[in-house]
């Protein structure tokens, strides 16, 4: 094993993704698009008949190779300690108290997306697991990215923006617990019954609200504990390292979950919620997140490498992105307006636009969904086929493209015009 | 290749690390040592002829085993951002600025050991590799555990403390030209000659001095470019992120030393000394550190699973860890006691001896030089014997946990009593 060359796989990755990411970034869209682009490129641009990802001995087909296990870890860990410290942000009292409007958004906001996508697949395709992944990566709204264009755009305290962040949260639970149903059912035989759905729903909404009740009674419980012993004492004890703490917690709940059939990052997810209220306190999130930084841009060019461009000259998958990509923008805006507008019968059309554009882009949790459906395998196939991998990674990757200009644009006409301005000039 | 498995290595080595550095810090020693013994304990202790290593598959004898390639990236990625965060605190101001005394402490300080430690295995035993990767192992302070005992002690601004922490911070640099030496010509062939040591020693000096040059001159240079450019446009350039930036360079300037020859950590050490003079405004110490968080302990681990405890059992070991043990105590209380006394007369004895004490641990610097010797293939075997290392590492930690308290009552005798109290009780 030559760790030089893993250092340089290492270097030479980090620095494209970089690079991308900071050159889309500057462009207005988010980062991960350039990261992903590299991906590509590096898989599929020869040069001599020879692509970068030779050059870097990234050997998929050899599952011994040491430089692909480096990446594959590094790509893991990145989304595990991304959606910990989504967690991190994501406090249990906001999440239970965020409304009514917001949980109707989100719950039609599932069901629309999840209904059309199975249908779309399952009829033109006909595989039940290829269809309940589609519709899986239909689901999820990635908080990330709506956070991050509101925030630029200086609009987190209107009514609008409380409700989307609210429900993107309860969205991202609901995704999870879709996500480990899907995970469960394709993994547990290749029969289905309805017995084997349950069994898994039951343990997905176990684990989540579980955790969510440890969250809520069982951590401050244990602090109280703490302080009272501390008292007691003439000399305190020392707190552990809050941030080895965390990770130790991060890792041990994402493994759990992945014993448990659930997807690691729903672990890391609720490991981090568990924290969230000592998060503030303890400066958990800046530490986290320069782990994350380190980490993630391989999650994304992971997931470029594995796009392939070859499959895009089918013409039939062509269509399918397009029909892929026309599903997944309306059943969200239609599922989250209808949500909305249903809860809120006084909500103007105007704010109804805003709340189902907002809500629109999947980014990295739906290409989440489809990289472990594409390496789940299920009667010694893969769970997704690898074009309809490739069909999610472009709606996912379109879906974040296509939704700040719009959602940009609603507010524009809401907030009397200067937002997109600002926005623009950020 | 199983994620899971992965996972759960990680997992388990991290709990148990973290968990002994805890215990053995608040004993009163740096938590390093106890990541070692628990590498030692999962590499030796057989239940029902079962290791704990046996279990997580960290097969090193196969070359080709996922976890142990994951495993040993985040080990040497744990020492290369653990001496990028050291270069990072070193400022060539200081370093450059450090005066007379320092100077002496550093290079008496290098060269009693080194010939000392050198004379011992080549007379011992004959070869000249392990005596040279044995020498420059006897060289390098840790500076980290240096510091650590003095800021424990609230005695950061006396004399005999910024005599210690420069030297140290020098001592570093050479302990870094000498390694680079020894690993060019251990590197260059097995025939030695005087040509190529004067060629791999002015390699080193040239790359040492000018990255130098380059933090001293260049970034200042560019940064006024910057400055410059920006004043001149209405819209100010965004600036990178600084910690993917630091990275981008870290791993770079590793990938480079290792590429000409040298260790990753010279070039590591280097490139955070390029960014010292920016380490503060842009919080990178901070995030740096958070990531070594997540290395570092693997490094420990590591070290530990290489030792081998049957060696111990070797009466002729045994007299070996002894003698280099006390040759490593007293050739740098000598070598840097002389070096302080000979630069300034005036110096009573009690400042000499503290000086020669505080510059005894060896630390983490002194294993990695063993570590590099024991990987580096010289005609066909390792340029430092098993045994040897074990030697060096039982060394290193017996330094580490010898010195503290005797530092503490040197200072105690000269700075009246009660800093060695305060130490206890920290």
């Amino acid at each position: 094993m030559e760790f030089g060359q893993i250092l340089m796989m290492l270097l030479v990755l980090f620095l494209l993704a970089r690079f991308a990411s900071g050159i889309v970034e500057r462009l207005g869209f988010p980062g991960l698009i350039g990261e992903i682009v590299v991906g590509i490129i590096v898989a599929n641009l020869a040069i001599n008949g020879t692509t970068l990802f030779d050059v870097l001995e990234l050997d998929f087909g050899n599952q011994n190779n040491p430089s692909y296990a480096v990446l594959y870890t590094f790509s893991e860990l990145g989304v595990i300690f991304l959606l910990f410290s989504v967690g991190l942000e994501t406090r249990v009292k906001d999440l239970l108290g965020s409304g009514k409007t917001a949980m109707f958004v989100a719950v039609l906001g599932v069901i629309v997306p999840f209904v059309l996508g199975f249908a779309f697949i399952q009829f033109n395709d006909g595989n039940f697991h290829h269809a309940m992944f589609m519709a899986a990566a239909m689901v999820a709204t990635s908080v990330g990215i709506t956070a991050r264009v509101i925030k630029d755009m200086h609009l987190m305290d209107v009514k609008e923006s409380r409700i989307i962040i609210s429900a993107a949260v309860i969205d991202d639970v609901l995704g999870m617990i879709v996500l480990a149903i899907v995970k469960g059912t394709a993994g547990s035989s290749g029969e289905m019954n309805i017995l084997s759905i349950i069994s898994v729903t039951l343990i997905a909404c176990i684990f989540v609200i579980g955790i969510i009740l440890i969250a809520k009674y069982g951590i401050p419980y244990l602090d109280r504990c703490w302080t009272n012993i501390n008292n007691k004492r003439e000399k305190p004890l020392r707190a552990p390292n809050a941030l080895a703490f965390a990770i130790i917690f991060c890792l041990f709940f994402a493994w759990l979950a992945e014993e448990i059939g659930l997807a690691a990052i729903i672990g890391s997810f609720l490991a981090g919620m568990l924290f969230s209220s000592y998060a503030e306190e303890k400066h958990l999130i800046e530490h986290v997140e320069s782990i994350t930084t380190l980490f993630i841009s391989f999650f994304f060019v992971h997931v470029g490498l594995q796009v392939d461009l070859g499959a895009m000259s089918d013409t039939a998958v062509v269509i399918d992105v397009i029909v892929v990509l026309i599903i997944a923008l309306i059943s969200k805006y239609i599922g989250c307006g209808l949500g909305a507008k249903i809860s809120e019968r006084s909500l103007s059309s105007d704010s109804v636009k805003i709340i189902g554009i907002g809500m629109i882009p999947r980014g990295e949790v739906g290409i989440i969904v489809a990289a472990i459906g594409l390496h789940l395998i299920v009667d010694g196939e893969p769970a997704l086929s690898a074009e309809l991998y490739s069909v999610i990674v472009v709606m996912a990757v379109a879906t974040t493209i296509i939704a700040p200009p719009l959602l940009a644009r609603a507010y524009k006409r809401k907030y009397n015009g200067h937002a997109y301005q600002d926005y623009l000039e950020e």
